[in-house]
């Protein structure tokens, strides 16, 4: 179950469509896959976008052939012209094309029901490299392919993220497991914090590691992970899981999670374990604090709603925020943020709530209060609060922060007081 | 002025850093440097993901040296012992770096300010290749750096965007207009489509394009994009241009605009010329529409809120929807999406409303209305009505393609009816 690779094989992936290199659509296949494959001790070594052109891909395929243990292309398999991945792979790997019987059946099965002609280009989908193996698709026309020849491991996905995901994960991991290139288990433990910079958290991770292990940092808007793999340490799972308890224990508060969940996912939690609800109030944030809680599948069990209010009106309209203090300390303001969270766990009939209101920029700000200030406003149970904190960066990086700041604000209440607030209540 | 290159560059973009590859940050520089560059007549040609390692950039530098016309490094230039790029491209170019004084100078006073003391580490970040340009970097410490040898001209860019941006911007483009690399105009012209598919889309601009024009197409949650460039068609922007109306013609009402411009940006435009204003009442998009509008900077002028009401007792407490209708129709419904968006108007006092519910899923739906049902209600001056949209795709994916429908919506009503909508109403 712990079969952790101890020698580090080299993984190139190939991302190929005009789209990703023309600035039409991101490369979201790339963190993706960086994320799967580094779970299963695969770590990518190169990645390359290509455009879609048989000579390119040809090239890429000869010269990293036999270099490379691993090679996962995507996009490219479609039935239109464009679509160049499978012939030129087939031809400069001097492989033939077979046609699949099951996909091609399965391509007629749908044709037929929304009433299309299958066209020969379509059935040139439905093949796969002589030796190689069909990764079915019941989500798309086009299967995959999985070819091995001892030298480097071949996968080839379709680019709809729809199909590629999970073709990914029902039908290459078990093969990459099978063949011993993926390890069974995870092969790495993640820590997230929040509120403690990359620099002082590497300062108190560095000195728990086990010599050997590797350290990657990522930051995101206020989170920072620290992200532990065995490296040529030889460490199995349960020895990487017991430097995260230490790292757990050494960074305190600012502890979020192991692993990958967002911090709205962790007070949904905190909040369905202690069967409370939740309201928000926004104006800086105009609707993605709500929108980070409505994300998460079953977020309807906690989150009752919020009241995006941009503009005062609204505030006094719908939240009954009063004109005098609007007109006396102004909507970005500790009193303003503290009446909207206490405004909002009323009008919502909730335990618990959160407001922001500040200057997310370009225009706005006064002296005091430049673009950048936000005021969030957190009622509990038991109390309501305010605290001034300043973002930096443009418009969406504020309001981002924002979100994070609050949300990380009324996780580590509650791990401290969340039992006290439902005694006290009740 | 509108000097488009008739020669086509070969343009590599290499992304240094491992967070890129372990799934830790996504690489967001390809996809604002593919547009930034294809706008100046300089598609990418390939791109590359490096790890920080110093034998990786040597390597892939070397082997593209003559072989590019424009080679784009970004990160890797900071103080630290991972940042590599800088000093393994000079060893493998055979160039010293060379001190630049304003760079340090800016250095010390940042440091100074902020009561950091200079270390030589930090120092080596204020070099240049000898015989290149420094790019100065105000919101940095590194400067980037501008070489050109006469067969491949070289930039190399820091890591964090606020620093990318502007430099690219600022810095780059001036340097690759004054050596003929780049053009002054815009090298291709965006037709941007909501309603058509891809293939029906090329079937109309196919047609209209003139021979030796390049087209590729984009789709994003609903939108369509086709990109026309030159190609090797020898046509001048103005000629572009031409081309870009006639698709606009033939396209219709299913045409956006030209350009980069999203529903939201275009729906807040034409609201500001009628001075209008617009509040929602959302359900399942659960604050993404509203955030949507607020993403755009100014949008206050028009946008006074989102009542997002998730539980149905916070649509009855907030937007006063009756039980009785709840109880009838459900509140997925025809029935409550118009009454919502009445509600919005009302409670918001504003001109306009657009309102969603629906079933985004995982859980929920009904044999009538399955996991994907979207009922929009749209508020006039002159009336409300709604319709029942059906979205494939996750949780994630209803949501974004319920909010674009919803603005694409009311796009193409203003367009029709908005002028006939202000006389009505006054």
């Amino acid at each position: 179950m712990d079969s952790i690779n101890k020698c580090q094989r080299e993984v190139l992936v190939i991302n190929i469509g005009n789209e990703l290199l023309d600035g039409l659509r991101e490369n979201g296949h790339l963190l993706w896959l960086g994320e799967q494959l580094a779970r299963r001790g695969l770590p990518i070594t190169r990645s390359v976008v290509l455009r879609d052109d048989a000579a390119e891909i040809s090239e890429e395929i000869k010269k990293s052939w036999g270099k490379y243990d691993l090679i996962v292309t995507t996009g490219g398999l479609g039935p239109t012209s464009d679509d160049q991945t499978r012939a030129s792979i087939a031809k400069v790997l001097g492989l033939k094309l077979q046609r699949v019987d099951s996909a091609a059946k399965n391509l007629e099965t749908l044709f037929t029901k929304i009433g299309r002609k299958v066209s020969p280009a379509d059935l040139s989908q439905c093949t796969v490299l002589e030796g190689g193996e069909s990764l079915s698709n019941p989500h798309g026309t086009a299967p995959g392919i999985f070819y091995c020849d001892g030298r480097t491991t071949l996968v080839m996905l379709p680019g709809p993220i729809l199909e590629l995901h999970p073709m990914y994960e029902n039908e290459v991991i078990p093969r990459l497991c099978s063949i011993g290139c993926a390890s069974d288990g995870e092969a790495y433990v993640q820590v997230r914090t929040f509120g403690i910079g990359a620099v002082p958290l590497e300062q108190i991770v560095r000195p728990l590691i086990i010599e050997g292990m590797a350290l990657t940092f990522g930051t995101h808007t206020g989170i920072v992970d620290a992200r532990i793999t065995s490296g040529t340490s030889g460490a199995c799972s349960k020895k990487l899981c017991e430097v995260a308890k230490s790292i757990r224990d050494a960074v305190g508060d600012d502890f979020v999670c192991t692993g990958h969940s967002c911090l709205a996912t962790i007070v949904v939690e905190q909040l369905r374990s202690m069967e409370k609800t939740i309201a928000l109030a926004e104006s800086c944030t105009g609707g993605l604090l709500a929108n980070s809680f409505t994300d998460i599948a079953g977020a309807s069990k906690v989150f009752a709603g919020s009241a995006v209010c941009y503009s005062n009106d609204a505030k006094i309209n719908i939240l009954g925020i009063s004109e005098c203090l609007l007109a006396q300390h102004g909507a970005v303001s500790a009193e303003c943020a503290e009446a909207m969270a206490a405004a909002a766990t009323e009008k919502f009939g909730t335990d618990y709530a959160l407001s922001v209101t500040g200057f997310a920029g370009p225009g706005g700000g006064t002296d005091d209060n430049p673009v950048g200030t936000v005021f969030i406003g957190y009622a509990t149970p038991t109390g309501v609060w305010s605290k001034k904190v300043f973002m930096h960066g443009d418009r969406g990086q504020v309001k981002l922060r924002a979100v994070n700041t609050a949300l990380d604000w009324m996780r580590r209440h509650i791990t401290k007081y969340g039992v006290e607030d439902c005694i006290r209540r009740s």
